[in-house]
């Protein structure tokens, strides 16, 4: 039974002009942060000031990448062949790498963004593209997976180093996946609510299911979604409820030094 | 008296749709390709392109960062503190080492590009926010500087790898300096007269000046612009001068591999 | 005696992802509305809403061009030709005036933004750059100048329709020129002071200044800064405290229909 | 029988750095230029120069808007609302109209670019997107479509004045599409070829087709693909052959004054 889970987010999808006031509240919050590199979202000096913070609070920092796409935030496919997927995310992580070379701080693990990462939970070749560019850049840097899907799979098979999220807001199905987006039972808008289910996942290793019996699922941590006007609140709440029932709240990699 | 010098030019600045129609030629003559980082110009599908070239003709490959302006091709300043600049560049040499690792190749040094590499030159700040942040990134990246700038001098001073160049098409004055764009002597058109003034200076180590006798000069390599419309020509006579007088053309950091 | 007066701000200036949680509040309080057209910030979709909801509650819309630099924000001053700057802000304003087209409501005025408009106050030929530009787009277009500025006078002596703008949260020198920021009395922070300061200028035609006696000044809107964190509260202060007085809120120029 | 016909290329793609040097030759070659208008290519001083060096020649210019993806080149299909790819096209209309008028010149017509041409020829909604766009802009705006798409029905249906394109290195099929790329027959490299062909067409109003007898084709211009490196040699052919069988060339709309 788990009794140590991790809170991820992602973090530096602002603009220095119009940045997402929620970051820095997050980053009192999360253990793990998801850095964007500059693709969908972040420039050089979002992504410094993003990892600063991070090492500051001594949280894990990720690379974050997305389509190369700041008009739709990596939130729309575009059209790409496998080699040129790859090369987009190596660019991205590199550039999150080298800026924290500058702090300094270690870019410890990679998760994909938006689009990307739900066209690589389900279409293995994308998968593949991915999980290969990573360990080809550093086969120390480990992947945070959704959990249960192609990119968790393939991971393991090659053995790169893998971890797993869930979501603190959203509903789960029979079968482990996520009941889809307008759905009934899709979005959990209610901190109080997600926290519970939360707590009883991290403790029995059961997470409820809309229309059947908990099921057993693995995961390395939580993911807050970051940009929901409600973020900070349900993040407040999850590490409440999870620390005041004895959770420890913590990477699953190395914490920036 | 130098036996032995490089050639060295900007690759990988165009597009995938107008791409420099030279750079296939250039790839042919040159010893070193100094390659877009997509600040100025360039993308990752680019930077893996023109990376794989130049590992195939055994070429070394370097960094060439710049203003993160397109529109102006990184020929204009972009007022930035010294920290924005130092972080611009990391990401940009980040990017493309990544890329770099798929194909793979290594990255062995960082020569600046446009209105960057002229501040640099003259601006020690400047200069020392560049050198530093090369060396933090990667204490075995050597940096390639105009001959007698900023660059060069703070590079030594603080220990780190350092190389110049002199440009085939220019003027020199006696104080070492280029002489001025839209002077009398600025520009070399003539392939053959560079050749023979490059010829000349590998030889005796003495460079021709406007209005003075010939001066002494460190070079290490040979820049021949890539984007003007002769520079294939005068690639391959500059080339064919030296290799003709025995003349070894070499990179100042091992090829590719 | 001025008895009837506008409020302007500078509005789709965020990102879809992060906009700017103040516009919707702010297109309640203002009678003008400065549209960020696609250089510094904002895109086709972005300026669509917010031309729409300016529409909406009959507010008048004008073209807020900067510098295309939207990792600056349009803050940081880019070299460039005269010619060049035509373009850029031509190129700015038809775009806006498209979109707009499709709303439909026309675009009634230019006011340029951040380092483009602090340099035009100050530059005679760049004022007359953006001023000829905008006449040659369409000679209707009227131009929302800072109070005082070379774009004011430029385009009073050109025959084009120019009004004047005071800024709500900055102090006044007795030249009539705005406290250098940093200086003491360059910012009022205090919305209450804000306002009566405000109040008074609208009632007497005089400024109160730093050092000095209260001085005439010319205005047809007053500007209030729509990106700062307490942008919503200081417009909400002026509104009431005008409008309390008896001050007609309306724009210089025809609101959209 | 056709006597007059106008030749169409797509011009202003390149960048200042790295311009398509066949755009002078196009330039001398056409008498319609289809203007990028910084979508997937092109910026304010490229369009400029683009419509000078048109209006200097005499040459009718219309809009090339596409996908707002340079990456791509336009050529990928980004995911889009329709309400979406309205606001993208009118906002590039807009600022390529804005730039005109400072040359100035009128801007006449209409072509989509790329994917985003091909998706509108074959999806109604997409079409009518396009078409609605255009003529809330302006409704004396042409629109020049591919022969026998939907955007021509539908432009056609809603009374938008509408001119019909064929493709001089393209081969056609008996229902009068196109032969897919990568199927015998598709595409026509030979210049002396391609000009017969559209010789024969311009005489009768048949074209030849593979595996069929020639078809009666509706076609107001000819275009040119101006990015193939073969494009200026093609059109030099094209334009020697129909002016030496005393075929007209000129525009669908009034040239440029």
């Amino acid at each position: 039974m788990a009794r140590r889970i991790d809170l991820n987010a992602d973090l530096g999808e602002g603009t220095e002009a119009a940045h997402h006031a929620s970051d820095d509240a997050m980053l009192d919050l999360v253990s793990s942060a998801n850095v964007a590199c500059g693709g969908h979202a972040g420039d050089p000096d979002i992504m410094f000031r993003t990892l600063s913070n991070a090492a500051r609070n001594g949280i894990a920092v990720g690379a974050h990448p997305g389509y190369a796409d700041r008009v739709g935030f990596g939130r729309r496919v575009i059209p790409m062949e496998l080699d040129e997927i790859g090369r987009m995310v190596a660019a991205q992580i590199g550039a999150l790498q080298a800026v924290a070379a500058l702090v300094p701080v270690k870019i410890a693990y990679v998760k994909t963004h938006g689009a990307l990462a739900n066209l690589a939970a389900r279409d293995a070749d994308v998968a593949h593209a991915i999980v290969d560019t990573v360990q080809r850049i550093d086969p120390r840097l480990a992947v945070l997976a959704i959990s249960g899907t192609e990119v968790e799979r393939i991971a393991r098979a090659e053995g790169v180093p893998v971890f797993s999220e869930i979501f603190a807001d959203r509903g789960y199905q029979p079968n482990g996946q996520l009941v889809p987006r307008g759905e009934p039972g899709a979005m959990i808008h209610d901190a109080a609510e997600a926290t519970e289910r939360l707590l009883a996942f991290v403790e029995t290793g059961l997470m409820p299911v809309v229309g059947g019996m908990p099921i057993p699922l693995e995961a390395d941590s939580i993911c807050i979604h970051g940009d929901s006007p409600s973020a900070v609140a349900m993040a407040r709440s999850v590490r409440a409820g999870l620390t005041d029932a004895g959770v420890e709240l913590a990477s699953f990699v190395p914490a920036a030094p």
